[in-house]
């Protein structure tokens, strides 16, 4: 079948900002976009039907890392790949595993072949190198995969961060190798996005792009950000990225953020987004709406019987009161994570949605200015 | 607005099941029927548009132990009753508290005036007297409301099940006498179900039905079982309360249970049921189908790409697979137990009705016999 495809569609003039349209062999999706993250196949608290038609999620992640230790290979191989497995029939997008054991300090060693590492589970022992990332994400047969990377910390030094990334270009080159060598298993494309390091240094970014952008690969992301600097650093080296890598290609912030960090992010010409924040949070009380940010625990809540969020039309969001939601959490009831995790994606969907309409509509930066704002109210 | 209406359907030939329609100011009910049980406003895991499409939930339960403490009658009231606070619009039940207060053993003292206890959240003293809880439910607003009762436990002395019987009906007449001399707060009718006690002594039981019948309530309902006394006694007790219940009105056994012990109630009379089984399994991994009682987390589902239930038409049951499920479970996903509640919830409304089917067919033993040893199959 038919390699990722991107029709860039419209370009602000005031800002960096575009639309286009990634066609899959799993369907199309609308830029900008922002990508539900389902850690191991499951996006938490929220069905597949609820993402489908309460959400409106075009493309959702999983995690190589979690998805390798649980339900393993052979399963996911069994049941002809992740699609099959948990019945999302849109497209995938799977990250390297790379974040996920550089998260595990302490239980891994990172050399030139890859990663050692212990499951967070049973301590077991693994190696994670390029050439078996790739094969898990064969397995696992998401239509964007992404290459092996190693994604230092924020503030880390100058030396490690051109060596990390060296070896992140180097790994690169051993991902498309052995992706050229072996075939999608259940006859779909799939397609590497390679991913641009060099931490908070301008020349190691810009170099990173550059060597990123020489692959020609069917989309690029822009990873390492996000993990620790300041939000101007994380502005400035997104737009720094995006000027060094194709136009027309998609761009993939990854990691990436809070509504406010996804709309300055649209306007720095990124085009993918995806973050554990808006089911995290909902889990813990936090929700973002049109009207700012709200912890729902609060006691301000308690009988105030307006809706959720009557900004944008959603069939939970509208229908059930703040109230009502409120005494959910506060009585630990299940049904409050699932309520307010559909809740936060649902207006992120929103968002990005608006935000192409407004690209459209040639209005986005005086929209996106005053929405910023907005967003960030606490309530 | 109009008393609960009951219209007596078909009689079974060979057995005491019969099936009904049953008619409230918030909609009709056909029987028999499961109750899903919504302990304080939510049945745990499910929103209040997958009850209504997905489980096809005719009514539900509110629990005014719960309600009670939180979110506070105040909050109910302000909200205009339960079925505006939730946003379930079809016909809701609370039980009267006494149940749950009884279990607070050790913290509460039962006197004549009602009971004395300590709230589980905060430790912080209440009286439940039959008149304020007819109170309380009349700011909850539930269509069908239960009296005050004590529920004494199984093998408990004669003297005491005979005292404690005696205990109910007077405090039956004052719930009723509290009902008299108030209204409903929202402009719908409360009907008002007595509850036959009497524990596993034949003659209490025949004289609490008796004394229960007299009433001439909307329903009634049989209290007092499923409490620690062998399934036997169960359903010789539930047989006999049923003989001296007037078979011209609805007929509720509280608590029960299993889906056999359903089946086993709808054929001697009963026309109502609810449980915290469905969900409460449910989200132990232990699922009841139409081929038998499957623990959701044993390996042998690791790899089983069969659907979770195929025996009937449900989206969720039909959907995902056993081996998805498996995973969601074993990976410790919130996803688990709403695919798994959505799942029990839908098989015991599936199986109620297709009990009243066969009723209506005239083949409803024959059936029910199959039915109960199939469905007690460990998978």
């Amino acid at each position: 079948m038919a390699k990722l495809n991107f029709d860039l569609q419209h370009t602000d003039t005031l800002s960096r900002a575009r639309t286009g349209k990634i066609t899959t062999d799993h369907g199309e999706i609308l830029t900008p976009i922002f990508m539900p993250v389902g850690t191991v196949g499951s996006v938490k608290a929220v069905n597949q039907q609820q993402l489908t038609n309460i959400v409106q999620a075009q493309i959702i992640l999983g995690n190589t890392y979690h998805l390798y230790l649980r339900p393993g290979i052979q399963v996911l191989e069994q049941a002809g790949g992740l699609h099959k497995f948990n019945g999302w029939q849109k497209p995938i997008l799977t990250d390297s595993g790379g974040y996920q054991v550089f998260s595990l300090a302490g239980t891994r060693k990172i050399k030139e072949e890859g990663v050692y590492f212990q499951s967070h589970i049973d301590g077991s022992r693994h190696l994670f190198s390029p050439e078996k990332v790739m094969d898990i994400q064969r397995s696992i047969g998401a239509d964007i995969i992404m290459a092996f990377d190693e994604c230092p910390h924020a503030g880390c030094e100058y030396v490690y961060a051109r060596k990390s990334m060296e070896l992140t270009h180097r790994w690169l080159d051993r991902c498309l190798a052995r992706l050229a060598e072996t075939e999608g298993r259940y006859g779909h494309t799939q397609n590497l996005f390679p991913i641009v390091q060099g931490s908070t240094f301008k020349d190691l970014r810009i170099a990173s792009a550059q060597y990123i952008a020489s692959k020609n690969a069917a989309g690029n992301a822009i990873g390492g950000l996000s993990v620790g600097e300041t939000e101007e650093e994380m502005y400035a080296f997104t737009a720094l990225s995006c000027e060094y890598l194709p136009a027309d290609k998609p761009r993939y912030l990854m990691g990436v953020g809070t509504p406010w960090n996804i709309l300055e992010g649209i306007s720095l010409g990124v085009d993918m987004f995806d973050c554990v924040m808006p089911t995290r949070n909902a889990r813990n009380g936090m929700l973002f709406t049109t009207q700012g940010v709200m912890n729902m625990k609060n006691k301000k809540w308690a009988n105030d019987f307006s809706a959720i969020d009557a900004g944008f039309e959603n069939e939970i969001s509208n229908y059930y009161s703040k109230a009502y939601l409120r005494h959910l959490f506060v009585s630990g009831e299940l049904l409050a994570g699932q309520l307010a995790s559909l809740h936060n994606l649902s207006f992120y969907l929103w968002l990005v949605k608006e935000a192409r309409r407004h690209i459209i509509a040639g209005d986005f930066t005086s929209w996106k200015q005053e929405m910023v704002q907005r967003l960030k109210i606490r309530m």
